[in-house]
C-alpha cells in the first residue's frame, strides 16, 4: 500500500531532475528486467530525467554493463555508467597523478578501467593494490597483494560488499576478498564503492545537478540508502531487491522515501505532479 | 642479559614438571634447529621433563610433523604433538558424538585428523565446515563454505593466525582463509587454535599433570603467551622468534618469565636448582 512516509513526499519528488539508479534489485532481478521497467523509462523519458548508473560491480567493463543494461530493455550510453572499478580508477589517478605500477586481484572490468587510466599492471613494487570481486582468486594473489601492502602499497578495496544469493548458495562478493588480504596485513583498505559516498559525488557531478535536485534509489539499506545518506542526497528505498519492510526499523540510515518498486515510485511521482496516469 | 622477572622465578621453574612447547621460533626457526637445542633436550631429559608439542599448523600430519622434529634432531612420539587441526577433530567429536558429514578447507592434516575421527568429508548438507590453512583456496571452496555455513553448519576456525614472513614476502595464514569465508558469511567462527585455551587444556590433561607443574613456552605475546594466560597456565616467552623485547610492555597478556631462548632458560632454571652447570 502507498503510503506517505512524511509530508514532503511531493516536495521531494517535484524537485527530482537526475536519479543515480542501482541496478540489480531495482531496475532488474537477476537475470530478468523488473516488471514495469518500461513504465519507468517512459515516464524518465516524459519528464527528462537524467539517469545515471551506479553498481559495485567490479567484474564487468562500461561497455559490457550497456550491453546487458540493453538486454533488459534499458539504452545508456557508457558515461552514464559508474562502477566501482570505473570510480577506481579515477581515484587513482587523483592519489598518483604519475600513473605506475597497481598489482590488481579483480577481473576484465577492474583491469581495463585501471589500466585504462595510464596504470601498468604489475606485482614488482606496485604503488597500490587494488581488490575488486576475482572468482579467480588464489593464494599466491592473497600473498602477492598482502607482501605489497606491507612494503608500502597502498591497500584499495572496489567495495566489501560480502556476496549476493544466487541459484542454490552464495557467491562470495569482493569483500571476502578483501577481508582475506585485510587478514593478513592487519591493515583495512580504502574503500571505494558504495557505502562509501565517493561514487555518489561522482554521479552529481556528472549529473550536473544540484545535490538536492538528485535523489538515490536502491534496494539495500547498509549499502545504497547508507550511500545516499553519506553524500547527503535525497534517498528512495524499493522494496523489490534484498530488504524486507521489518529491516527498516531500527536501520542507522532510514530511506527519504520507500516504495514497493520502480512502478510504485512512478504511480506516486505522477500523484505528486498532479498529472493523471493515462 | 637474564634477569630475575618476579622474584618467583625459581619457584615457578622448580616446579615444572612438564612443558608445553611451542615450535617455530622457539626450537627451530624456520628450516634449521635452534642454537642449543641438545642442550635444552639434555636437560629435560635429566629433570625427566615431559614434553608436548603444541602446534597452530593444521597442515601437517602428526606424523609428518615427527619427522619434521627429527630433522631438528627432537625424537617425539605422536602422542607428544596437538596440532589445531587434530584438536579440531577432538572438538567435532566432543560436538557430533554420532559423526556425520563435515567440509573442510584445508590441507593434509585437517584431511587426516578429521577424516580419522570418523567424519566423512563432504560438500552435502555438512554438520559443519572446519577451516585451515590450504594453499589451494579458490573461489568455489569459499562459497560451497559459505553456502553450508548459511545452510546451518557450525563454522569452525582451526585458528585464526595472519600468516608468517617467508622469504620475500609473507605466507598467508588460516586467518585468511577464516577471514575470506566471514566476510561472506558475517558469523564468527568457533576458534580451536592459540590464543584459544583449548589446546593447552588439552596438553595439561594429556600431560597427566596439575596445571601448576605445566608451563606453556612460545615466542608470541598474542597467541602463545595469552593461550597460557587463558588457560591459567605459567607461561614463558623466548625472544628467538616473533617477539621484540619493546613488544612487552603494554601487553595484554605479560609473561611470567622473560628469556632471550630455550638455553638462557636451562641456564636460569639449573641456577634455580642449585645444580652447577657441566
Amino acid at each position: 500500500m502507498p503510503k506517505f512516509l512524511n509530508e514532503n513526499e511531493a516536495e521531494i519528488l517535484r524537485k527530482i531532475r537526475g536519479l543515480i539508479l542501482d541496478l540489480d534489485g531495482v531496475l532488474h532481478i537477476g537475470p530478468r528486467p523488473i516488471e514495469g521497467l518500461q513504465t519507468f523509462m517512459d515516464f524518465a523519458f516524459r519528464r527528462s530525467l537524467k539517469l545515471i548508473y551506479v553498481t559495485n560491480n567490479s567484474t564487468l567493463t562500461p561497455e559490457a554493463l550497456c550491453e546487458r543494461l540493453s538486454g533488459f530493455g534499458i539504452q545508456a550510453s557508457e558515461t552514464q555508467i559508474i562502477t566501482s572499478a570505473t570510480a577506481t580508477a579515477r581515484y587513482l589517478t587523483e592519489v598518483f597523478p604519475d600513473g605506475g605500477e597497481v598489482f590488481l586481484v579483480g577481473e576484465e572490468g577492474l583491469h581495463q578501467a585501471v589500466n585504462g587510466a595510464g596504470f601498468e599492471i604489475s606485482d614488482k613494487k606496485p604503488l597500490a593494490v587494488v581488490v575488486g570481486l576475482d572468482r579467480h582468486i588464489d593464494y599466491q594473489k592473497i600473498s602477492t597483494a598482502a607482501t605489497a601492502i606491507l612494503n608500502g602499497a597502498r591497500f584499495v578495496a572496489c567495495n566489501v560488499d560480502s556476496g549476493a544469493p544466487k541459484q542454490g548458495g552464495i557467491a562470495p562478493g569482493a569483500g571476502s576478498m578483501v577481508a582475506a588480504i585485510q587478514a593478513v596485513v592487519q591493515i583495512p583498505p580504502v574503500e571505494i564503492g558504495k557505502p562509501e559516498p565517493r561514487m555518489f559525488h561522482e554521479a552529481v557531478q556528472r549529473l550536473g545537478l544540484d545535490p538536492e535536485e538528485c535523489a538515490a534509489i536502491g534496494d539495500r539499506l547498509d549499502i545504497d540508502i547508507a550511500s545516499a545518506h553519506l553524500a547527503d542526497l535525497p534517498s528512495i528505498l524499493v522494496l523489490s531487491g534484498m530488504t524486507d519492510p521489518e529491516m527498516i526499523e531500527g536501520s542507522l540510515y532510514p530511506p527519504d522515501l520507500i516504495y514497493e518498486d520502480i512502478v510504485e515510485m512512478v504511480n506516486r511521482w505522477e500523484l505528486s505532479l498532479g498529472v493523471p496516469r493515462l
